[in-house]
């Protein structure tokens, strides 16, 4: 059998989650549609509008290696985003919603967190500098809406749900 | 309908996690048991024990709030984890499976990062300062976690993987 290497590993990784973006770009305008402050409702659709440049970025990646952008089954986001839908459904019109909103998108993040920050550190370590910058970029943005979640998290959301 | 508030999100998310970390306890055997470096075995089974009192602070917090510990079905961490067998099975005896379950690891922190996050946050605005410390410390020892593989992948695991 063939050894496989950081670059099988990589391209593996690569489908992950382009296959997560997409899911994220149907689930994203329901959680803007589900939100009841302004602020969190502004905050996904701003979010969905960047997923677009981070699913065109991973095209980009894909052209560099030579690969065609194909998805590959993601179980981790199929499960991430059925519990967001489980709490838009059990919290629907109560005042906690917005703080469950709030945590369903964080757990995403997070996810995308952990996987650009893996293929940003791969990409370097093959050579792929455009990959890595391209991987890089949609990094400092998923670390950024986290930071902006937390920050409406803290402010005002919560309080409400508290109160 | 009764209107559903913090409080129930909080016990919510705090089953949610309680049932994650008790499949991650069964995972991280397995994952310290296919791990090709001796510093990545360690560095699972290290986690492993943090694990064990991860699981009792929880139960501490259930303790607080005077309800049962009691798990939630987590599809998040179900996905999480199959996509780390997936791993195991696709890149064994490879010279990238160590890279492979650094990548799943990390996967694991960070939706623990995302869950103790906003449980901290949560416990802060009910008022539960004891539960707010204790989730506090299992949110450092996540993050050191997540922060010491990170230091595994640049070091050595995928510079093999790559040659």
């Amino acid at each position: 059998m063939p050894d496989k290497t950081l670059n099988d590993l990589f391209l593996d990784t690569l489908k992950d989650i382009y296959f997560a973006e997409k899911q994220i770009l149907k689930t994203l305008p329901k959680m803007a549609k589900a939100a009841q402050s302004e602020g969190l409702r502004a905050g996904f659709e701003e979010h969905r509008q960047q997923t677009e440049g981070h699913v065109e970025r991973l095209e980009q990646v894909f052209e560099i290696i030579g690969a065609p952008a194909r998805g590959k089954t993601c179980d981790a986001i199929l499960g991430i985003t059925e519990e967001g839908k489980e709490i838009m459904d059990e919290f629907k019109g109560t005042s906690a919603l917005d703080a469950g909103l709030i945590s369903s998108g964080q757990a995403v993040e997070h996810y995308e967190i952990a996987r650009y920050g893996t293929l940003r550190t791969w990409a370097d370590q093959l050579g792929l500098s455009e990959a890595s910058a391209l991987l890089q970029a949609t990094l400092d943005e998923e670390i950024a809406t986290d930071a902006k979640l937390t920050e409406l998290a803290n402010s005002q959301v919560n309080q409400k749900a508290a109160a």
